[in-house]
C-alpha cells in the first residue's frame, strides 16, 4: 500500500476518521452524556467502513479475482462440504464435511494439536455440550447473547433485523423512481448499519415504513438469545443449552486443572469440540453457521507476572498490525515487530505477545496467504467489558475481512463470576516474599453434629465444605443462618450449629489470587473455508482447470496413484505402491477411473492433492520406475519404484523440497 | 470352563434354558399368540439370566478381584474424567474427560481411524448434530427410541421404571419381616425384569403398591423419548432433536457418497463424533452418559454379494462366538474360527464375519482383554426388526457383560425410509448380464411452463426434479395432480401440466437396487471404560500401590523424564531428553516435584504411563546415560542418553520390545 496514487485517494478518507476519533475521544475525556459518545462512536464506525471499502477496492492483492461460484461450485462437486439434511429440503446454516473437508479439518486440528498442546504441553480438556443454565447465567450468555430480530405480524417468520434493513434499503436505492436525496440517505445508513443501537434501527424500521418479505407489518425488534435451549432429564425443569463456546467448561474445571498441574501457575488448558448458536438466518455459508468447531486455549498466570519464558522466539516476527489508534485515527495497518509492539505497550503483555506470535505462525503454516492476515485490535468501546486487551486474527476473503482467531486478555473475570455464582474457590497461591499477619476466617466443621444430620453423606459432606470458599461461609450463615452447599444434584443445609466460625489474627506465608486468564480461541471451520479461498486458482492459459493449492500438512490426500490405463500389468505395481503408502501412512488415492491421465490430473488437482504417481509402460522394464508429479508446478521426475513412498512421505513433512527433489531425479516430460 | 466340577453345578441351568427355548420355538412354528410367544420368551430371559450369574460366579477369569471403588477413586484423583458442572452441583450422566482421558480418547481414536479408515481406504464423513424432526421420524426414533418412566404425582419427579421396580424390590427383599416366599417371588421377579412388557411391569408396581423415593403415589408408566429436543431457528417452530446416533447423517448423504465413490459399490462411510440421550436416570458411570462419542461405519453392498475380498485374513482368528441358538439352548460361547462360522452360516455373511475380525483385533489392540470378550449374536425376539443379523462384542466388567460395539446387517431398511420420506432415489446400479426389456417411467419437464411459474429458479427445479425417483412423481401426480418438491427449506408446487410422465417399454443394461448395510458401531466411552477396568492392578506385596497398564497405543504419556533430584545439573538432561521426545512427537512429561523417585514412579503408574527415564548422578559423567523403567516389570535398564528417545519411540508403537531392550543393555537394579 505504498503506490503513493493509492495514498492521495485515501488521505481525505484517513482525515476524516482522524477527526471523528479525536471527536470520541474529547467526548470520553468531558464525560460527555452516553448518548452522545454512542452517537460519535457510530459515526466513526460509519467513517471507518468507507476508508475500509475504499481501502481494498484499490489494494494490490487480487483478492477481487476470485470467483467465489466456481468455488463453491467445486467444494460441492467434490464433496469437500454441503448443505445438510438437503433430501429432507435442508436447514440454513447446517453443513455437512464429506470426505475431503473431515480430512482437511482432521489435518488441521492434528496440526493444531502438535503445533499447541504437545508443544507447549498444556493440558487438554473435553467438556460436556449440553450446559445448565445457571452456568451460562453467570457467564452473561443468558442476558447478553443475542441478536435483535422482528417478526412478520401475520406469519410469524422472523427476521434479522440488520439483514432486513439492508435488503429493504438496497431495494429502495435500485427502485428508478428513487431521487439522488433518497439514493444517498439509504447509503449513509447502510454505512453506518453495524454500528448502530437498537432504537437508532428501529428509527430506520418505521421511517422507511419497512415490511416482512411477505408483504406484512413487523413486530418491533426484540432481542432474541442464540443458544439452542432443551431440557435435560425427563421432568422438563432442568433448563440446559447447547454451549455457545467451549470456554465456560474449561473455567468450571478451573480446580481440578490446577491440581493437576501440582499447583503451580501458569499453564494453560485446551479443548477442541463442537459449540452452537441458533442464528436467526445464517448466511454466508461455513463463516456464519448453526453448528462449528472451536479450538479453545484458556492460559492461567499471574496477574502480577504476564511475561512468557519463550517470547524472545517470536519477538522477531513482522506483522501487520492494526491496532485500537490507527483505527480511530484513519492509519492504516502496520507492519510491526511483535518485540517491540509489546515494548511499545501497544500489545498489553509478552503472553498476549507470544500468543499472537503464535497463531500467527500457525496460520501460515497451513496455507493462509499471509499478505491478506492481519491482527486488528478492539477499539475500547467494541471490547467486551471485562477484557484488559484483544486482539483477532482477521483473514481478507471474497466477503471481506473475516475473524477467524480472538486473542484475548480476559484477566480475571470468568473465574471470579463462576466463583461468585457457586461460592467455590477459584484462586491459585502465590508465596510471599515475606510473611505477613492477616485476619483469617476458618471454619471448622463440628464433625459429630454433621455426621447426625447427614448419615452416611457425612464423608462428602465434609470434603466439599473444604472446597467453599470460607468468606462465602460465613455472610451466608450471618445472613440466613445456613449455607446450602450444592453437591451432585442434591443441596445439604449447613446450619451455624454445625460448623464454627472463627476470625482470627494468623501468620501467613502464602495470598490467595484469582489467576487472568488469556485466551486464543479458534474458528476451526473459518479458517478451513479462508484456506479454501486463499489456495483457489485457474490454471493459466485453461480458464476451466481449476485447482486448490493446498499445503500438504492440510490435503487430504498426499499423493494418488494412476495406472496409465487398466492394463492388468500396471495393477501389480499400483498395488505395492499403495501398501507403500499405507505402510508409511500416508493418506492416499488410486484412480482406476477410465479417462486420460490428464483428465485424471485435473481431479487430483481440484482434491487439492499434492503429489500424484504414475504408473506407465516404463515402469514395466527393468529397473522399475515411475513418474511422480508436482501439482503446483505440474512438472514431473522418473524415480525408482522403491523409493517413491519415501520421497513422498519426506516432501509431505517438509523435510524435503520440490527442487530437491528435481536435482536428484531426471524430469519427465508428457503433455498434459 | 472346562472344570467339571463347574460344569456339573451349570448343568441343570443350562438345560432349563434349552427346555424353554424349545417351548419359544414350537410357540413361534404353531403360531400361537402373540402374548404367549412373548410370555415364553420373557421366561427364557429369566433362565438366561439365572444361568449366566452363575456362570460369572463360577468364572475363573478374576473379574471379581477389581475393587471398582478403588479404580474410580484413582480415576478422579488423577483427572481422567470426573462429573461436568461439580461446582454447580453437576448434572447426573455428565462427564468431562480431563487430561489422561482426553488423551486416551484421541490415541483411541487415532488408532481406530488407522486400523479402519485409512487401511480400508473408507470415506469420511462429519453431519450435523442438530437434526430436523422428520429425518428421525423416518428413521423410527421419533416413534420408538423410548424408556418406561413413572412420575411423582405430587413433586412431578420421574424414574425409570425398571430402576424403580429393582430399587423397591432389594427393599423388600432386604426387609428383616419378609416371609421366604416373598423375597422369592421378589427375587423371581428380579431376575425376569429385563425381558418384561409394559403391561408386566405396571402389575409388579401395582401389586407391592410401589411408591416414589419421596413416599408418594406414582402414575401409570408411560414412553419418555430419549432424544434432546430443540428448536431450529428463531420461529420456534421447526423441531430438532440432538442426534441419538451418527448413522443417519450418513445415509441422508448416501447419494453424494456413491458419487464421491464414482457410483461404484461396495465402499464404507465413517463417521466419528457426538451423540446424545437424554435418559431418565443415568447410572453406571461412563458406560450410560447422556453425551458419548460414536464412531460408526456404514459399509454399503450389493445385497446379492456379500463377499469380502480381504475375509481371508481374519478367517483363522479363534474368536469366543455366543450364538443365538447357544443362548436358547443353554449352552455357553464356543471358541470358533471365523471361516468356519461364515461357512456353516452362523455367521450370516463374509462381510459381516470381515467386520467381526476386524472389530476382534482392535479391541485387542487397544487392551482389551481378549478373555473377556466375547461376541453374541440377536436372538430373533431382540434383534431389531429391520436387521438379518447382528452380533455385539461385549466385554465382562464388574457391572457384568458390557455391549462396545454393535455389528449389524440393517439390510436395506434406512435408505429405503429416508427414500420413502423424501422421494429421493437412494440407489446404486448394477450392470445387467444381458440387457432386458422393461416398463420405464420417465418423468419429462415442460421447461417453459417451469420456467414462466418459478423464473429465476427454473434451473434448481429443473436440477431437483432429475434427483427424485420417476415413481414417485408419477403416483403423488396421479392421486394428488401435483407433486411437492422441497428445496432447501422451500417448496416447489410441480403440477401435471409442468411435466409429460410417460410410461413405455425399453431396452435396459442396467438395473437399480437399494444397497445393503453393514454397520459396525462403536461406543467410545464404553471401550475406553472397559480399557481401564482390564488394565487395573495392584502391585504384587503393595496393596497401596495402584497401576493402570496401558498399552502405549492408548497411554495419554508414553514417557516420563525425572531428574533424581532437583541439583541444578541434572536440569539441561531432562531438557535435551524431553526435547529429543518432543521432535520425535513422543507425547511425555517432566516430572521435577520434590518426591522421591520411588513415589514419582507410583504417580506414572496411575497415570498408565509405560516408560520412565530417570536422569541421575551417573548421568553426569561421560558417556552420559539414563536409567529407563518399564512399568509393567518394573525392572530398569541403562542406556545412552542420546539413543533415549529413539527406543522409546520403537517401545511405543510395537517395533521393539522390551525383553529386546534388556537383552540390549545393562540391567540397573534400584530399589523402589
Amino acid at each position: 500500500m505504498t503506490d503513493p496514487s493509492i495514498e492521495e485517494t485515501l488521505g481525505p478518507l484517513r482525515l476524516a476518521v482522524m477527526e471523528q476519533g479525536d471527536i470520541v475521544r474529547q467526548l470520553k475525556e468531558s464525560g460527555a452524556p452516553d448518548s452522545d459518545v454512542k452517537k460519535g462512536v457510530s459515526e466513526l464506525r460509519a467513517r471507518k467502513k468507507i476508508l475500509e471499502d475504499k481501502e481494498l477496492e484499490l489494494a494490490p492483492i487480487g483478492f477481487e479475482l476470485l470467483d467465489r461460484n466456481r468455488l463453491e461450485d467445486l467444494l460441492k462437486r467434490r464433496f469437500f462440504y454441503d448443505q445438510s439434511f438437503e433430501i429432507y429440503g435442508g436447514i440454513a446454516g447446517q453443513f455437512d464435511f464429506g470426505p475431503m473437508g473431515c480430512d482437511m479439518e482432521d489435518n488441521l486440528l492434528d496440526a493444531w494439536r502438535k503445533f499447541f498442546i504437545l508443544k507447549e504441553k498444556m493440558h487438554k480438556i473435553k467438556c460436556a455440550v449440553v450446559t445448565p443454565e445457571p452456568v451460562l447465567r453467570a457467564s452473561g450468555h443468558v442476558d447478553r447473547f443475542t441478536d435483535l430480530m422482528v417478526k412478520d405480524v401475520k406469519t410469524g417468520e422472523c427476521f434479522r433485523l440488520d439483514h432486513l434493513i439492508k435488503d429493504e434499503l438496497e431495494k429502495v436505492k435500485a427502485d428508478k423512481s428513487a431521487t439522488a436525496q433518497v439514493k444517498a440517505e439509504c447509503e449513509n445508513i447502510l454505512t453506518r448499519l453495524d454500528g448502530m443501537t437498537k432504537e437508532e434501527m428501529t428509527a430506520v424500521l418505521r421511517q422507511f415504513n419497512m415490511m416482512s418479505r411477505n408483504g406484512n407489518d413487523v413486530t418491533d425488534p426484540v432481542e432474541f438469545n442464540l443458544m439452542f435451549h432443551t431440557s435435560i432429564g425427563p421432568t422438563g425443569q432442568i433448563r440446559g443449552y447447547l454451549r455457545p463456546e467451549t470456554a465456560q467448561g474449561i473455567f468450571v474445571n478451573f480446580s481440578r486443572l490446577l491440581e493437576f498441574n501440582n499447583g503451580r501457575l501458569p499453564f494453560a488448558a485446551a479443548q477442541i469440540g463442537p459449540a452452537f448458536r441458533n442464528e436467526i438466518s445464517p448466511r454466508s455459508g461455513l463463516l456464519r453457521v448453526r453448528e462449528f468447531t472451536m479450538a479453545e486455549i484458556e492460559h492461567f498466570c499471574d496477574p502480577n507476572d504476564k511475561s512468557h519464558p519463550k517470547f524472545n522466539s517470536v519477538k522477531d516476527l513482522e506483522i501487520l498490525l492494526y491496532s485500537a489508534c490507527a483505527q480511530m485515527e484513519g492509519k492504516p495497518s502496520k507492519l510491526m515487530k511483535l518485540g517491540d509492539a509489546v515494548t511499545q505497550k501497544l500489545i498489553d503483555n509478552e503472553t498476549l505477545g507470544y500468543f499472537i506470535g503464535r497463531i500467527y505462525q500457525f496460520l501460515i503454516m497451513v496455507g493462509v496467504n499471509g499478505k491478506k492476515l492481519r491482527f486488528r485490535q478492539h477499539m475500547s468501546n467494541e471490547m467486551a467489558h471485562y477484557a484488559r486487551d484483544c486482539w483477532d486474527a482477521e483473514c481478507l476473503t471474497s466477503f471481506g475481512w473475516v475473524e477467524c482467531v480472538g486473542c484475548a486478555d480476559r484477566s480475571a473475570f470468568d473465574l471470579t463470576q463462576h466463583s461468585k455464582a457457586t461460592g467455590a474457590k477459584l484462586k491459585a497461591e502465590r508465596k510471599l516474599s515475606e510473611a505477613r499477619i492477616e485476619e483469617v476466617v476458618d471454619v471448622l466443621p463440628r464433625k459429630a453434629l454433621i455426621a447426625k444430620q447427614f448419615k452416611a453423606e457425612v464423608k462428602i459432606v465434609l470434603e466439599e465444605i473444604e472446597k467453599v470458599d470460607s468468606n462465602i461461609i460465613e455472610s451466608s450463615i450471618k445472613q440466613e443462618g445456613k449455607f446450602d452447599l450444592q453437591v451432585n444434584d442434591k443441596s445439604y443445609s449447613i446450619t451455624s450449629e454445625m460448623v464454627e466460625v472463627r476470625r482470627q489474627m494468623k501468620k501467613v506465608h502464602v495470598e490467595n489470587f484469582v489467576p487472568s486468564v488469556i485466551e486464543p480461541s479458534f474458528g476451526i471451520g473459518r479458517i478451513l473455508y479462508v484456506i479454501l479461498e486463499h489456495n483457489f486458482g485457474v490454471r493459466e492459459g485453461d480458464e476451466k482447470r481449476t485447482f486448490l493449492k493446498l499445503p500438504p500438512i492440510v490435503a487430504p490426500y498426499k499423493c494418488c496413484v494412476l495406472p496409465l490405463s487398466n492394463k492388468p500389468d500396471f495393477m501389480p505395481f499400483v498395488k505395492q505402491i499403495s501398501q507403500d503408502l499405507e505402510d508409511q501412512e500416508i493418506p492416499s488415492e488410486v484412480n482406476t477411473s477410465s479417462g486420460s491421465v490428464g483428465r485424471r490430473y485435473a481431479r487430483t488437482d481440484e482434491l487439492g492433492v499434492p503429489f500424484a504417481v504414475t504408473v506407465d509402460f516404463d515402469t514395466l522394464k527393468e529397473p522399475h520406475s515411475v513418474t511422480l508429479r508436482d501439482r503446483d508446478s505440474m512438472l514431473q521426475v522418473r524415480l525408482p519404484v522403491n523409493e517413491v513412498a519415501a520421497v513422498i512421505k519426506s516432501l509431505s513433512c517438509g523435510k524435503l523440497s520440490w527442487s530437491e527433489v528435481r536435482a536428484k531425479y531426471p524430469a519427465f516430460i508428457q503433455q498434459e
